[in-house]
């Protein structure tokens, strides 16, 4: 079942990996079948080099394995919890860039220097709180969703969290866009540390430029790209 | 028309992502056809990876599509302002190559530290203004080619300009030199910032060895290269 | 003899490479058959280009040569050191990587910053102490061997070390398993550089999530990954 | 004449693009050959993509064309100086890698921080003085090898200099022995900064052990390697 979408979903996996974005089996994208609910998701610490379309996981919206020979990854209750609180979701991401990830480690939201950030993020990209050691006990990957859910002012205007010491949450629409919105989180923190050495002292973009340009791909004025 | 511009404004645009200086759909080349006037670029938003040379576009001097399928890059009017101030101009490059836009972003200028950046650039860098608010609203990219014409100083001997918060620009007599200035000026921002790192009380280069770099590859007496 | 775990040895000094940890003939990995007792590992100054499988040089515990037309890696007595020290271990990497290297020659630890790092290593990696003029001049590999034993507090729930001015050594029960934590480090040095960029008196990870980290992954009660 | 040499010397320009120490055109390789003297270098401002065997130049010991359809490198007098001075060099390599030539910016000597300089390198690799004016108008490229002469304190025991807001020559008894140091210094100085980073009053290392790692790879108790 679902063939078409597990395709799409192995797919984006390897596009982490063509993007630098994850070493080893770390990382994993996940996608929402709008039809039935489902999620089809990376299967636990398989190697991307011998994976294949056929080792997507299929579970339901409770978890339950629906069709696959593998277990699913052990970031899905994390994916679940997101999907359950945002019915618009098509597509979640879970990375340990390092550019990103070295926020998340230092606790530091990535500050919005310029319009590379401003073109995908309406702000500053967020760190969530740590979990309570009961949080961590209780159920740990869901409640890595809730600290995350708590951070979110708007799912759709910055669709990208910083997990505290841990690594990154995108999502999208799509499992293609939610990749996308990797991709550019990674480079975005880059630029930002790198803005920071340059100049300790730089200031946030200007509000002004930062609507023109996240206005300019967004929403119903947008310009940018084909129709 | 103009197939063998198309091919070449095509085959720079690859070399955008081959040099590592884009990542998605970031980034664009145009070229100006010396006879026509037309001015050749990449359409909005298409993915590098299926993009083929029958997708560029072709425009008047005015931004009006004379052939092509897709819309023309949304920074269309940078391109349009920089090809009417300066006539010599063949190509001009858009980046937000990671260093060079770093710099962008702290609001400096590149400074000439050696003679890698002497062999392209003849002088530090420059910072464009930020544009006011009033210019963002009214027409944001043709405004951007004019913040960037008013910090020219002279638009053949420093091919590349820094946009505030944004990215870059370069140009020169082709498509072909355009990348290459943007390639180098990507280099040389790495190098400076790392050049900081071990001495941040670094002078810039000596006059008397900018001026024998500079012109071993520039001008009248040049000797680098072939003839 | 050994003609599998010759071939396993050959392919992870390759992996090595395709890692980006080596550059020219830097770095070897070594591995331990557990019925015979016998060492294979890379053989000394071979290039990675033209190296092949045959050329793995197999030698016994006390590193007399067994077979293979090559000498040994000149760090095999330190190989054969931990070996000794450690009957648990089939596998052992050295690598010159750069960020870990970066630490290895200030001296310190990689603190733990990171679930990234949790999932690989329980607490930081710690830094061997310098060898003594009397150690280095009296058998300098043996006794780096040495040292390392000396700061190892649990060899398997910290399977890396530092050696200080030198570069790393990585271990695990099976050279596939070493290189894999040799990647892991490297990735984890590189953040923690990064995080100390971002915030220089960033605290290493709460105990409670380290715990958490490093026991989904290993251990009876561990999850991660298919059984 | 010398087509094995022009085919080594080819394929050694080519190694400098593949270890990322070049873009564009910069950087080149030359060799000596011993019964002639007659120096092979890479012709001035020839892509790498395009370049083939037959266009490597041949010149005497006085620069004079021999062989050849180019122009060659216009580095060459500097390539000419040091193969005058040093009987012994059988090649030598001119870059700009970004690492190197930032400590060239920032005027400083790369210090001798760990055992993998050591092996390459006795001790901190110097940069040499600026050029006066005088020597820059006089015969620039011809000085700059007089300058890189000055500051040699043993061709053997340090086969590489830094030159002051320039880059890096390397040099070794062949041109694939030079190119092999000009990827161990590019190396290094990437791991000297990041040391400084992590600790910036890190000391050099230890007299004693760099001994130990210089001798076991250089000179008559050597054990590094095949016989």
């Amino acid at each position: 079942m679902l063939e078409e979408l597990k395709k799409r979903v192995f797919e984006q996996n390897l596009a982490l990996v063509k993007n630098g974005l994850v070493v080893l089996t770390w990382g994993n994208v996940s996608a929402r079948d709008g039809e039935t609910g489902c999620i089809v998701i990376k299967p636990s610490g398989v190697p991307y080099d011998t994976m294949r379309e056929g080792d997507m996981v299929v579970v339901d919206e409770k978890g339950n394995t629906v069709e696959g020979n593998y277990r699913p990854s052990s970031d899905l209750p994390t994916h679940l919890y997101l999907y359950k609180q945002y019915p618009t979701l098509g597509g979640i991401v879970h990375t340990h860039s390092s550019y990103a990830t070295a926020f998340a480690q230092s606790g530091r939201a990535i500050p919005a220097y310029g319009t590379t950030h401003a073109d995908a993020f309406y702000g500053s990209v967020p760190c969530a709180r740590a979990l309570t050691n009961e949080e961590i006990d209780e159920a740990y990957e869901w409640n890595t969703g809730k600290v995350i859910a708590e951070a979110v002012s708007d799912i759709e205007a910055i669709p990208a969290m910083l997990v505290k010491n841990h690594g990154v949450f995108t999502w999208g629409k799509s499992p293609e866009k939610a990749v996308e919105n990797a991709v550019t989180l990674e480079e975005v923190a880059k630029m930002a540390l790198l803005t920071e050495r340059l100049n300790p002292s730089t200031p946030e973009i200007d509000q002004h430029l930062l609507d023109k340009h996240y206005f300019r791909k967004h929403g119903k004025n947008a310009y940018y790209g084909q129709k």
